[in-house]
């Protein structure tokens, strides 16, 4: 959650609870309505932007997947939520997309959401965007704020009927992989963070300058985020595993449990990424800290030096007129020979002090 | 909580548990009492500073809300409390306005407290002022310190009938719609103190000074007592849901589950302030670290530059007799062509280093 | 708990279980023993440092408290133990002042310890002394170690009928009575701290010393006292609250339930001040280190001017017999000004840096 | 789990849920198998690299065990689960050995991931590997990357019939044994870390360098992979012996219950050895900056020895016609005393300092 | 646990679980056995160095207390084991000293270990020692490594039937008594370690060198040894108190709970003890720092005065031939002047700057 997450939540502040406003800045996205449905036996789909709802019918013994990407133009979720009997409060949170991770029973479907995490390599920075998903028995309806591609290629494979039959599954086993699709893109988004982590890490060894210091802020912020939108995904499931709603059955029950495990595994990454991150900065702190000695040390040899035998060549310069050395023939060499020795002295010194 | 609200506390203590005393700051505040009645056809409203209790009459089939701000003349809500049987320590607490906020069932009633927080845009401050709500069955009674303009709102619409039909639902709806309006009210100071943090992590890093310092822990104290304010609402949402009062629906246990969400939303975005408040105090010291060590740099630079170069000059400006080097034309070119050696020696040596 | 509290414990070390020995320092205080008896018509009242206890005879329907301070007779507490039939671990419980706070029920009675916190203003610092209460079916028994002025001030209330009808209630509200107004002092106490830590902090903003760091970690250990007697109240008031003894009725119940949260609200106090001591501290290094880097600049600013001209002064103090710039008639006006500009530009630079 | 660990996890993402493949990195070891079949009379045993399992014919009262190891060739283990009709999922983790170590109860067997961690004396660092075990009624199967000679010695066991009779017990006691094997060897490695962590210590106490730094947080990175590898054990011997599977007798709990001891004691050895990374990072730190400090004292010792002289004697190097002191005959000796009182006053001044 | 400790537990790794082996350092004690034997009237003792264990008869309602010091004759274990029906478990877990504190409940007997500290004065440091106690109905074994005289003190009182008469409890009761006097010990241990404490926070105040850093972290070590051996322990009394063993009675478990009492206030101490071990280091540290400041401002002083009035004198020491100053009669005294100006105008900087 960012501070344009907190002004988006703002701005429905002093409304009334239940006036409907989408509170996402993807303003202009034509939504779109993707409807497809099938049973173990056949499939069909439609795309449309435009699509009357009441038209969809609902087959018998057939799932009916309702997709929508795309949330300012409000009626189409209102009509949904009309047609498939949604609440008040469910509308809501679809179109208020800067809530937290949650997950609600209602009498006849569950309500889900979760955050997308996507990597934008142009700017280097993870974005993230509300997956909304109401499960209800035959029937699963989804919204997304912008085109999910890795949704498209559930629905593909659906059509195509690879792998685990999920054409003999019903609307849970459709919810599990909707989830699990999205979960799995999380490791995507951690692993790109593990490589600039890894990226920075082998910069500041080389040369530890203040703009690694904020690149190490970006990440740990990053992390931030990262770690808001995963936490709560953890209790979700385990809500999904107790829940009793009947559509929700043992076989698709294994899967979510396997899916629990894959959101403790992407949580624990976090934690160690964080972990990472903290020790790269101190190992930042202790290499500017490991300069200064260092900087110090050379003003103190040089100073330590010259100093005294600089106070030595400044004495005989002084202009007393009976100064007895500075006749002698062999004042000088004396001298020249006295300030070799405190020098020599003075390196012996830092030798055994191992400054150099 | 301030040391003010330590010393409010303290002024109470020595006294006898039951002792009535306002212990807030607002004493000029003329106490006004608003009375709404409605039911789900009509709506009627007072407003007076010297309404009689008594008259008061709550008609059959209608919702009582009567609404009291301004708190020093402990006479009113003694009359309000005998008038609906309300305990002596409710009383109590409803005038001991430094409490923690917290939730209380009577057998007739609930007793509700939270903080009303405002941002002061003059002072650049969080005030806070106690809202204490009594729900029973058919009436709810609200008191504040100072009069809240929101309220007002909550009223207006009840009179209009507008969004969800207020009028149809009883005192429990009333109180969650009370609780949301406030709880609303506090995303809008943390958005100032958001704002508030990113314009000093801006000063920050255009120049690091120690005003920002003390700006930082100011902004943390501020979280502090936000966080004190919202921890408890937490507690208090889930109490009421489980509640076993009669008068609370499942119509509004509904919306009290979604407000719960609004504060969790609220203590994570707290959270969130807090780890960016520590990042900026990270950023404000390792910004101050690189200050110091480019000052050392300068220092140790021309030091060690002019050290030895200098220990030259001095060591033919001894009076020696006998220094064969002052005699020969080429001594005084020889002597500057070997100091520009070793200046150039130096910067080298720095440029390796990468100092300069 | 300091090193003291640990060197009475170890006292103890080595001896039998069952040992009695008082633990305490105030070994000069005259154990004296104040009965008081009451009903909701009657109080009488006895103050004695020789009582005879099977003197005490208790009247019907009356509720008998006995106070107890002063403790190194133990006679006398051994004389009531049997009298009451008080289990030998209660004794030792009741003579082992440095233990900490807990709570034991026994068949007949319920065993409470608490912390009494006091401020001494001449030493500036927090006396703990140890409160042991026996609650008995209309009997009470309190020891402390020293006269307790807070206490007597609850007998003058009982005598007087002021307020909640005292008389009217049984052994369990006075034993509610005596906590609350030993938890009420703690206020007292956490208000002088929080006085300290304002002070504190002007000072340090002020002038930062090393005595205001020993100061801080002075308040510190305090607030540590402080913590580890206040916590485990919040347990015992919770175990009287659920506990099944016939003599705790259902009015004193709800008294408890707001004492327990005057002790929730006495621990936030703490840790807000401990969050306060935390930043101060803070402000204190930053300050320190602030301090240091000014020092640093005016040592940089003196050196980097002056060492170049310095050079310079040098340069042509030395005595080669052919430096034609000494013969020069404009020679030593040309090298002032060169100084000069060099000085100017080094005051340039150090004002592009912000330094000055 | 580092980096590469989150790599292979993003492999498998985008594939469909039941896809099989290997995500180790040991991708050229023969997958070799070996089975034992044994009751309380008999022990036999075949190894091979292309048994044919369908051969494998389990024999009555006996306990089989087949061993696996090399895990490239899906066909092998898929072969495995068919036989022995081992769920989808459980062949998925099997392969996926980049998981958190966990438990899963099928309806016939139990399924368990542990690590097996072993030190690489060459390149100083920790190999992890994955172990999966499924336990059934009267057989187990175990699945690792690379070759265990530790297995090998209680297969020798088994042949020998040396100590706890280990042919008179079923399934659940080898599985106990092959448990306990692993974890004994995590304290060989966490020997190995502690000797690295005294040697480390000492490096440091006779001279603190960067390397040093680097190595200690070499360590803890170490010790965090340790940690995330042996943490989840705790809670998955508890759920062992919570298990209602019929197979685990009484017996073998016994010995589960002291394994759970042996991996609290292996949690809290990593935890003190955390700390005592922690404690050696601290006096590196300690030690560094008292280095600065005595660098800074040798700096200030000498400088503001020699400067005041210096300055004595630059007086004196003036050029002034009239200078009284330049022309008296004891100017000279008078200023070498001067400049040795000051010099002695000095030192007198660092002495009662204690900075020499 | 130290390095120390892992190491014996490495020892053990790669054996059969079942081998008996003792993990201790003490080998060169003889291994001694104490047979106590008493009812409410008598009691009766044998010491002996080769006891046959079967001639131990057990008379009537005598409770048999069996002590052994000294381990490494693992048949004396094993003989009594045989005698007293032990588990090869326990037996293990009596020899193998360096584990964790523990409780197991088996069918006949409840066995316990404890780690025995004393505080060696010579060394200045915390020996560790592990107890073993089987608890049986009417027999009680425990095991030490080294000999005990806290225990022969327990056994004289048995003789002696001073305090609460021992005589008449049984085997439950001494296994407390046992346990009480080793807890006890510890209390006397963490007064050791308090004092040192103390001392070295003296030793900081008047001069804080690097040896004292080095102490701090000693301690910390120290109270990480004690934190490990007692933590456990709690959880250990509060398996006692839960136990349904039917020899535990009511009267026990009364002394059980104080027991618990004990344990907690020792946790508690440990916790006080590191707060006071952190803040020394915190004060420390500040002082360091404070002694790094004061080091700045002296050499900074010192140069900021000399520096430029250095420069004036090098300024009239140059031989330009027309330098109009150096002529005037005046100019010396002039020159003396403006460098006293400079002087004073530095002091009064510094002054006002609070450096001096």
């Amino acid at each position: 959650m960012s501070a344009t997450d907190i002004k988006k939540r703002v701005k429905k502040t002093g409304q009334q609870p239940g006036t409907l406003t989408y509170t996402g800045s993807m303003q202009d996205i034509v939504p779109t309505i993707t409807v497809a449905s099938y049973n173990n036996q056949e499939f069909s789909q439609y795309i449309n932007t435009k699509i009357n709802i009441q038209e969809i019918k609902a087959l018998d013994n057939h799932v009916t997947w309702i997709h929508v990407h795309g949330l300012q133009n409000i009626e189409i979720v209102q009509e949904i939520a009309v047609q498939y009997k949604l609440h008040k409060l469910t509308v809501e949170d679809i179109l208020n997309v800067s809530q937290r991770s949650k997950i609600e029973s209602f009498d006849d479907y569950i309500f889900v959401t979760l955050k997308i995490l996507t990597w934008d390599t142009k700017l280097n920075q993870v974005n993230t965007e509300q997956l909304s998903i109401v499960v209800g028995n035959k029937f699963i309806i989804s919204f997304t704020e912008s085109p999910c591609t890795a949704f498209d290629m559930v629905r593909e494979r659906l059509q195509t009927g690879y792998g685990v039959n999920m054409l003999e599954n019903g609307s849970d086993y459709l919810a599990y992989r909707l989830m699990d699709t999205t979960i799995d893109q999380y490791f995507v988004v951690l692993e790109k963070i593990g490589d600039r982590i890894e990226q920075i890490e082998e910069n500041i060894i080389l040369n530890p300058t203040q703009k690694n210091a904020r690149d190490i802020f970006q990440l740990k912020h990053k992390l931030l985020i990262l770690r808001k939108a995963i936490w709560p995904i953890r209790e979700e499931i385990s809500h999904l595993l107790q829940s009793d709603q009947k559509f929700i059955t043992a076989f698709t029950r294994l899967y979510l449990r396997d899916l629990y495990d894959h959101v403790i595994q992407a949580i624990d990454t976090v934690e160690t990424l964080r972990d990472m991150v903290s020790s790269i900065m101190d190992i930042y702190l202790s290499l500017v800290t490991n300069k200064m000695n260092e900087v110090m040390k050379v003003l103190t040899i040089i100073s330590t030096i010259f100093i005294p035998i600089t106070f030595i060549t400044s004495l005989y310069g002084m202009n007393f007129k009976y100064m007895p050395e500075l006749e002698s023939h062999y004042g000088y060499p004396i001298a020249l020979a006295f300030m070799g020795a405190i020098t020599g002295g003075m390196i012996l010194f830092f030798r055994r002090k191992k400054w150099i």
